[in-house]
């Protein structure tokens, strides 16, 4: 039996990456990553498998090699049995690994609505973030004409978005009177709504799903609350992802409410020498430090940076205990971004702010070809001024815009901070330094303090 | 006599940044700038007249109109004379302007290299900031074979690469042994140069012009070092802007070694209720806070935001004293930016930095088509890993990265801070969240500052 410093069960991009981290700091130490499958997917990659990446699931793979390069471990196979006296893991085929430390990066899986009848007929389908699986379901919807989706988040618009385009008849059906509401304000999520609808994708917000109706044990239609039948050879279920916790649940880790993994700053479990990290792991609302439900790559790789460098013991501190939702999408060439508070979510945990938004175009001057319109709003403390939330949509910028926003979010400054921010500025890449939305956006929440003030 | 609360003298980013600001945030303060043309140019806009903005002047125009909208005045003039005894400004046609507070918005002129033989000729042109100026500069040109452009910094370079687009023969004259030395690390100054080679400029390093030789008065070649004469219509001298502050200067505004107005963190002058803003102003380095040259349209607007606030006496406080350069470009489809201190400007001023750098693509997976190499390259403190500067180069993407950097370069930010920095990322926006290039690129530090403390 083989003994490691670390062993890892999972191997997606909080696995990958808490090994990397482990690899690169720490030479010498011995890790093993356990995962069920030789190739990965890139999990945000995963829509545009359906139409910009040519069908082809291998476009979006996300391998081990750096890993290995680094000069870990891989085995392809399923963990099943976790001895936390002997410090043992047993995977399907028997083997047995001992480690030093164990890291559990197990991910999540999708929601299953058994409330929903019919969900189990045959072509209905998930987003599984499983290589194998997805590769299965784009041969086996490649020949269909009509395709329901179910869930307006991120995922189920992307895939809608992307199969409208291949040429489907696309469905999509959201409970809620506009899509991407979870993760966008009211007004972001009506902008972005109405893109989707730009597309080819047939939207029914504030619709809710009676039944999945079939025929001969196959989908057939889909049944909506106003009695509509909606002709579908395929559903996708697309309504979240839980922590897929159920070995964590038998070693004896205690879980939250949601079934995550309850773990420190530092991903330390309720078990000496056993973390998690990514997906199954709990997360704790920034602004707040409630427990909080927030499973995204971009934040299991932060999570995944912070163990590996700590797995041994604290090096660095993690400069916040809160993890940010920050949330980007591009929907019909337009591109939309969120991090931390907006009214609604901010409404929800009754917290105070202000907000003010700017636009300008993306280029100066304006008259410049691939100009586009950017705005930019800010959600701030009316008390102290500091930036709690913010948006952004417009052109590409948008994808990194937001990571500005959000790291004055992460650091507590303030609109009156932002007065003196300096910038670089370029007229083939940028708005121009009289406009910059984000400075423009504070100076009109200042103006609003000071109104009140008054 | 008309009496305003602020007369502005300069009708630039910096003035009516300025102007905007007061009207924005004091209603009811009145607001005179004194512009000496009807029409402005974005300053950073120039290059692109001679080429993608189709040679079309008005197609860069910067106007007023956004301070008038707030109810701003405004007088076509030139300011010839202050009496700050009486508080008064006089223009060109006698008339007089009385004001409580007078901010100098000059801004800068194109340096005169009178030590170079023949810079006086018919056809040697300068790229004066000034609509009239450059309308006449386009015509006078547009028909013109053969342009020898001397001095490879950004608008030389930049004026270089659109006229050569436009198909004319231009040859590009740097004394140093790259373009874009003043701003850009020897590496990035080196990856730049590279760029613009590619295109069709005939870049010549290391060149000293010996003298600018005509016929009948009129420009028709220039000689370089070697002795090699290269045949120019028309010469553009791009070697640097100074201080545009005679008038400073004969009102008794103190000037520093630079010529630039004396000022502190606030603007003010050493004369009661006279300010100065952009580049007409003095700054201070950022890491040494000794005077410095910046004279940038973005940073000239920070500056024009804080004295606007603070005009009536200090109510946001500035959040650093010192100037930030950041400098951003795009040569030949390559987006080029830095921000703060790299290996030159460091070892000139003896700070100790280290520095480390990572390259990913621009989108993930790096299959995606637009997909570019993005590198982002992070110097910092070796002692308490704080960001001193950074810089960038890839996609458009560029133009923003960049403002994160420059955000915690602002912030002190360190290295270790940035392994828990949470980023929002997207496919078809972002490098994937694996591969951050800032991120790793802070990794890559700690990882040479833990090797060198074992």
């Amino acid at each position: 039996m083989k003994k490691y410093d670390v062993v890892i069960i999972g191997g997606g991009p909080a696995g990958i990456v808490t090994g990397m981290t482990i690899k690169k700091q720490f030479k010498e130490k011995s890790v093993l990553i356990i995962k069920e499958e030789a190739d990965g997917l890139v999990p945000c990659g995963i829509p545009y498998i359906f139409n910009l990446l040519g069908k082809d699931a291998d476009k979006n793979k996300m391998g081990h090699k750096p890993f290995i390069d680094l000069g870990g471990e891989v085995i392809i196979s399923t963990a099943v049995k976790v001895d936390k006296t002997n410090k043992l893991v047993t995977v399907k085929t028997g083997e047995q690994f001992g480690y030093d430390k164990l890291v559990f990066a197990t991910g999540s899986i999708p929601q299953i609505p058994d409330f929903i009848q019919g969900h189990n007929l045959q072509n209905v389908f998930y987003i599984k973030k499983s290589y194998s699986y997805i590769k299965e379901l784009t041969l086996e919807i490649s020949d269909l004409r009509n395709i329901v989706i179910i869930g307006g988040g991120f995922i189920g618009a992307e895939v809608a978005e992307q199969l409208a385009a291949a040429n489907v008849n696309v469905s999509l059906i959201e409970s809620e009177p506009t899509c991407f509401s979870k993760a966008f304000s009211p007004e972001l999520s009506r902008i972005a709504t109405d893109a989707l609808r730009k597309t080819k994708v047939n939207v029914l917000t504030s619709t809710v799903v009676k039944e999945i109706a079939g025929f001969n044990n196959k989908v057939s239609h889909v049944i909506i609350s106003d009695g509509t039948k909606i002709e579908a050879e395929a559903v996708i279920l697309s309504i979240g992802y839980i922590s897929n916790s159920q070995l964590a649940k038998e070693t004896g880790l205690a879980l939250n409410k949601y079934d995550d993994i309850h773990v420190d700053n530092y991903g330390r479990t309720t078990i000496k020498d056993i973390s998690a990290v990514g997906d199954c792991a709990q997360t704790f609302g920034f602004l707040t430090g409630r427990s909080d439900i927030i499973k995204l790559a971009s934040t299991a790789t932060a999570e995944a940076r912070i163990l590996g460098h700590n797995i041994f013991g604290i090096r660095i501190k993690k400069s916040s205990a809160g993890t940010l939702g920050v949330f980007s999408t591009e929907i019909n060439g337009l591109a939309m971004a969120a991090a931390g508070a907006n009214e609604r979510s901010a409404a929800d945990v009754n917290i105070d702010l202000i907000s003010a938004k700017f636009s300008a175009p993306d280029r100066h001057p304006g008259t410049l070809s691939g100009s586009s319109d950017l705005t930019v709003k800010l959600y701030a403390s009316p008390a102290d001024g500091s930036i709690l939330g913010g948006e952004t949509w417009g052109g590409k910028s948008v994808g990194e815009i937001i990571n500005i926003i959000s790291m004055a979010i992460q650091k507590s400054i303030t609109v009156y901070e932002l007065v003196s921010f300096q910038i670089g500025t370029h007229p083939l890449l940028t708005s121009s330094p009289v406009n910059n939305p984000i400075i423009r956006a504070a100076e009109e929440i200042i103006y609003k303090v000071l109104q009140i003030q008054k």
